[in-house]
Order: C-alpha cells, then sequence, then structure tokens
C-alpha cells in the first residue's frame, strides 16, 4: 500500500513554502516578550467605535446562527454611505481575501499582472498563487507611476494593475485625476485594481468620482484601518454591477460572519467616531514627522494612518535602525525593495506610542549609526 | 476609448453566474415576514458557551488589531484536546474556505473528484470553481457508500474523494472501519477529504483514530456546529504536517480574525457547555422522530445535529411538504438529489421550535397531499 503524499497541483508546487506572513505575535514569542508599542501594521490604535464594540458583544449572543451570505444589510448600509447601488458591492475577509477572488476572477496562468516594484506583497502573493505572471514598473519619487502602469500594461497586454492610492508603503498619494487617466491608458480587457484601503485619511480630491457603468476598474476599501476592525475582516470591492456580480460564482458565500457584519454595521454608523480617528491620525502624523526632524531625519509626507521616515542612508541602515527600534519593544516595519527601504514605516499612535518611539528612535539611530561605522 | 468588460478567467467564465446559496435571511426577505423557528441549517439552537460570548465580547474592544495569522494560540489549544501536534492543523474561514483551498491545492483543470451525488454541494462548488471534474456515485442504503467512492476513484485516477461521516443531508454514518478501509482503497495520489463537521454528535467508534504519519487523508471539522458558532466562522483540518503546511502557501493569512480566534479559543475550553449540547441534541432527536412517528412518517437514524425525515413518497410530495413548513414559519431544508430528495431535514431545536414544527408538520402534510392528490 502506498502511503505517498497526494501530489500538489501543477500552480501550487511551484509556489514557495515559505510564509511571507510574519505577525507581532510571531515576533513576541521569538522575542520571548511582548512590544511596548504596536505601530508596526498600520492598524488604528485609536480603536473601533464603542457602538461597534457594543453590537459585536451583542451579536456574540447570536453567533450560533450563520452570517447572511447576501450581506443584505451591510451591503445596503454601504451603499447608502457611498451614493452607490448594493449591486455595486462585494463583501469579502477583508481586502487580502478579495484581491485573491478578484485574481481568480481575471487571470488565466501565464497571464500578466502590472504592480510597482515594493507595493502590496499579499496582491504578488495571490497572483503568483493563481500562476499569474508579475510584471513591476519603479516608484518614481517614492510614489506609484501611473503613467508607468499603464505603460507597462500596454506592453505585456495585462489583465490587471494594481495601484493603491494613498500607497503602502509610502504614505503618497495621487490626485483623483491621474487615477483617471491611468483608467483609461489601459489596454482593452484590463481590470485596474484600485486599493483605498487608506482613503479616509487622504486629502479631498485622492478618490475619483464614482462611475459604476465602467467596468475598468474595481475599488477596495476596508473595516480594517480607519473602522480599527482589523480583527474582524472585512473588506469590501466597489465595481460596476456585472464585476460585482461575478465574485458570486467563486467566493466562500458565508465567508464574513454574523458577528463581523454586525460589528461593521455599528461602525458604519458611527461617523462621529471616524472623523474623531482621522483628526487624532493628522495629529499623529504631525508628532512622527517632529519626531523625525528633532532626529535629524525627514518625514515622507502621508495621506494615510502611517508616515514612511527616510532614514537618510540605505536599506542596511534603514533595516539596523528597525531592528534597534524593536530591541526597544517598538514594533513598527518597513518597505522590503529598494529604495524604499531607506525609510522605516511608522503607523499613526497614541501619545504614549509615540513617547516610547521618541525614546528609543535616538539610541536605535546611534546604534545603528555605531554598527554601520564598525561595518 | 474601450470601456468593455475584462474577460473572466476561462475556469470562471465556465462557472453558472446563479448563487447556489439562498440563506433563511433571504428567504425571510423575500416572505416579507421572520420564520418562527430556525431548524433548517443544521445550526445550533442552543446556542454557543456563554464563555465564548465573554470572549468575543472581550476581544471587540482589542479588534483593531489583526488576529495571530498563525493561529498560534488556537492551534495550540486545538493539538492539546485532539492529542495532535499544532504542525498538524490548519484553521481556516470555516470548513467551506477549507475546503476550497483543498481543491486549490491538489486539483489541476481537468483532473477528477469523487463525491456522492447529493452529498455537501459546497465542496462540488468548489471543485467545479477550480476546473475539476466531479465525478459522482449514489447513496446506498440513504448512506455514503465508502466501496463506490473507492472503486470510483480507482477508474477515474481520481485526486480526491470526499466523505461525509456522519453524512450530511442523510445524517447516517459509518463505523470508524469502513473509512479505514476506504482510506486504504485509494489509488495512489489520491488524497481522501473526510468532513467530520457533525463529529461530536456521532457515536464512539464513527472517527478513526489519528494516524498523523498518513498523508491520504485530511479531516475536517468545525466550531459551526455543536460549539454554536457558525456566525464566527471558524473551521480546521487535520493533517499530515506536509499536507497542513502546504495550506500556508494559498490561504488568506489573516483570514480568521482575532475576534473569531478569541471565540473558539473559550467555545474549546468549555467541555461542559459542549456536553450539555451533545444531550439537548440527543434529546431533540429523539423528539423529532416522535413527531415524524406520530405523522405516519419515519425518521432517520442520525448521528448529527438533525434528523432526515422521510416523507414516504417522492421528491415533489417532500417539497410540497417543504413548502407547507416554511409556509408555517419553520424554516427546515431538505436534499436536493432523488431518492435522498423524499427526506426533509430537520434540525435540533429548543422545546419551543420542535412544538412549532409539530405543529406544523400535519396541516402541511395534509396540504400537500391535498396538492398531490389534485395533481
Amino acid at each position: 500500500m502506498n502511503r505517498d503524499a497526494p501530489p500538489l497541483s501543477r500552480i501550487v508546487e511551484g509556489l514557495p513554502p515559505t510564509v511571507p506572513f510574519v505577525g507581532p505575535e510571531q515576533q513576541e514569542r521569538d522575542r520571548g516578550r511582548p512590544f511596548a508599542a504596536r505601530i508596526g501594521a498600520n492598524e488604528s490604535v485609536f480603536g473601533p467605535s464603542p457602538r461597534a464594540v457594543e453590537a459585536i458583544a451583542q451579536a456574540a449572543r447570536d453567533a450560533w446562527m450563520y452570517g447572511d451570505p447576501t450581506t443584505h444589510d451591510l451591503r445596503g448600509a454601504l451603499a447608502d454611505t457611498l451614493g452607490v447601488r448594493p449591486g455595486n458591492l462585494v463583501i469579502g475577509e477583508g481586502i487580502d481575501g478579495l484581491l485573491g477572488l478578484t485574481v481568480r476572477l481575471f487571470v488565466n496562468p501565464g497571464d500578466v499582472v502590472v504592480t510597482s516594484a515594493g507595493a502590496y506583497p499579499t496582491f504578488n502573493y495571490h497572483v503568483a498563487g493563481f500562476g499569474g505572471r508579475l510584471v513591476t514598473v519603479p516608484y518614481r519619487a517614492d510614489a506609484e507611476d501611473p503613467e508607468a502602469l499603464a505603460e507597462a500594461a500596454r506592453a505585456h497586454g495585462a489583465r490587471l494593475v494594481y495601484l493603491a492610492n494613498p500607497d503602502n508603503p509610502m504614505g503618497t498619494w495621487h490626485e483623483a485625476e491621474s487615477v483617471a487617466r491611468l483608467i483609461d491608458a489601459l489596454p482593452d480587457g484590463c481590470l485596474l485594481c484600485l486599493d483605498e484601503a487608506y482613503v479616509e485619511f487622504a486629502p479631498a480630491g485622492t478618490a475619483p468620482a464614482f462611475d459604476l457603468a465602467d467596468p475598468r476598474v474595481i475599488r477596495f476599501r476596508t473595516f480594517s484601518k480607519a473602522h480599527g476592525l482589523a480583527g474582524l475582516r472585512v473588506g469590501y470591492g466597489i465595481a460596476e454591477a456585472g464585476i460585482a456580480a461575478a465574485f458570486d460564482r467563486i467566493r466562500n458565500h458565508f465567508g464574513v460572519g454574523r458577528v463581523a457584519q454586525a460589528g461593521a454595521m455599528a461602525a458604519l454608523d458611527d461617523r462621529a467616531h471616524l472623523a474623531r480617528v482621522v483628526a487624532e491620525v493628522e495629529a499623529s502624523r504631525v508628532e512622527i514627522a517632529r519626531i523625525a526632524t528633532e532626529n535629524g531625519l525627514s518625514a515622507l509626507p502621508s495621506a494615510t494612518n502611517f508616515v514612511a521616515v527616510d532614514c537618510g542612508r540605505d536599506g542596511d541602515f534603514a533595516r539596523a535602525v528597525l531592528r534597534g527600534l524593536l530591541a526597544r519593544d517598538v514594533f513598527v516595519r518597513m518597505p522590503g525593495v529598494a529604495p524604499l527601504d531607506r525609510t522605516i514605516r511608522v503607523s499613526a499612535g497614541r501619545a504614549h506610542d509615540l513617547a516610547l518611539f521618541a525614546a528609543a528612535l535616538p539610541e536605535a539611530l546611534a546604534e545603528a549609526g555605531a554598527a554601520k561605522a564598525r561595518a
């Protein structure tokens, strides 16, 4: 009797077995102690709306029931808020889950997908995961480059193009007109995946108006950032109705549970909390920039809930600074690709989070400088 | 400028645009009024553990943090409970989500997958969704037929075989020895997807002992049934370590959120609640059988939290009975394939749920009989 393992599918056997996602909990277990400031994953330390907390607690008693697989009420509430129709919305297990479904909907093995070198790695993970071929273009002045993305899409006959606006990990952004020009410059049959996870923090004029007759773009938003509900995993896509409906062919229909739907509904309803968070984030960005400047560094302008702090030298130096911060119990992250990796990415924090950062940074810089000098 | 919709991938364009998943909420909206008894989706009306409710409420305050993508603590607790190692476990967005990932891991387009005609439709949905070719064998005496499954797998060189033990929708079950014989009868390179969603309700001797060196089977269990947490969406797979690790190549790493992990942990810890639910379900099965008998029908033996009630005639008659129950605000479901569709599937209920069923059934039967006589 043969007890060999069954062979993986052709696409999966070509994927790396390594796990690209190391969360702060794993780092804490490896270090043997918790972080004192958790400002590395662009979470909202300001927390969710108290109404969402209450709604989750209430929904917990009803957690024996599956959630509505059509997410009818949540889509209705979102449609009202956004001024779109429920049929233009698809709800999923975070933007991460929806990006995977989007790749699956539109990409055949070997098809080209275009993104920026250093942009959101989870998108790349899904492209590889469905056998797509990734083509990258460089950032330009620390921002994703719409013209270069469109040019690469045309040159390679891309099926998808990814743009985060505002951008992660740099925090930079484009005005709506740039995005509109990118859409018009795409080749036929190419879909723009416009990741607007941070759009609530961006200045007016960043997000294009909704053109729900246009099937060339799908926009992704989330309850994980400004709404402070990363732990619930609710993201949504906004698209032309035919595009939105296509997700019903493949999505995990009961994947967004009752508790998550209830929490998101309540969060959406608390506009005052959202406004407070946005204000807190703005103040926090100013403070992070002040701390950077105080240490002889520069902060990039940001339309998100984080700030990329330019450490002024190369990636090795920034990585040393990052290590110094982690060693001082400050959880931050940094871009993985040069030249973006001369920066560290600091999420908005409460006063005491940023005080810890402010205290740790000079020491981390000194240590990194000393290490650098020794090398 | 071309504004045509981007073409779907070759696999997706062949999938039906219809949605196979109609939840009770949609039925309630269509009817214009709620159900009085929700005993159709094999949910646990007995509710989750109060400890799980409390844990969810507590976790809500921390919902601004992503969940640990490794689900370290939950896997550790499950490993302790099951007597396996954390590396033998993969946690996902319900068994539904894990079934989709399993198909994706092992099935190339055109590969054969074997299941039973009338077995879990969501598995079939995922097989189609990744371009697999489904081969079905009939039930035998209202149970899935391990010998026929193995024979079909060998005849077609199947990559996956699906068996639910205990079975949904019939509630029947096989002893562990039958499952072990099925595994040994599989062709080389074929993986058994052993769905044990209802195993907590089954008699001792239903689940085979764990043989964690054997990569020919992956077992699926869930917090949605006995633990009463369908609304959280937490399922898990138990497999040889290499099989379990393969999921890391493709899964949505942050897909099971912090709130869901916390609720599942607490539920797992409340063994007394689980025991109470299992006892309630046993009593409820007896009561459903009594109601069936009282109405001249027969109840199939069940090792699950539901009972298939044989309406004694054909599918049309059972569908008429079902309609009569729905019209009387009793939400139940029924199998979709003959000859299973001579039954209706009634989930375990509290006393008042079953009292409503008991009151509605004679009227529904009379109405269906009259309708049948007219036809």
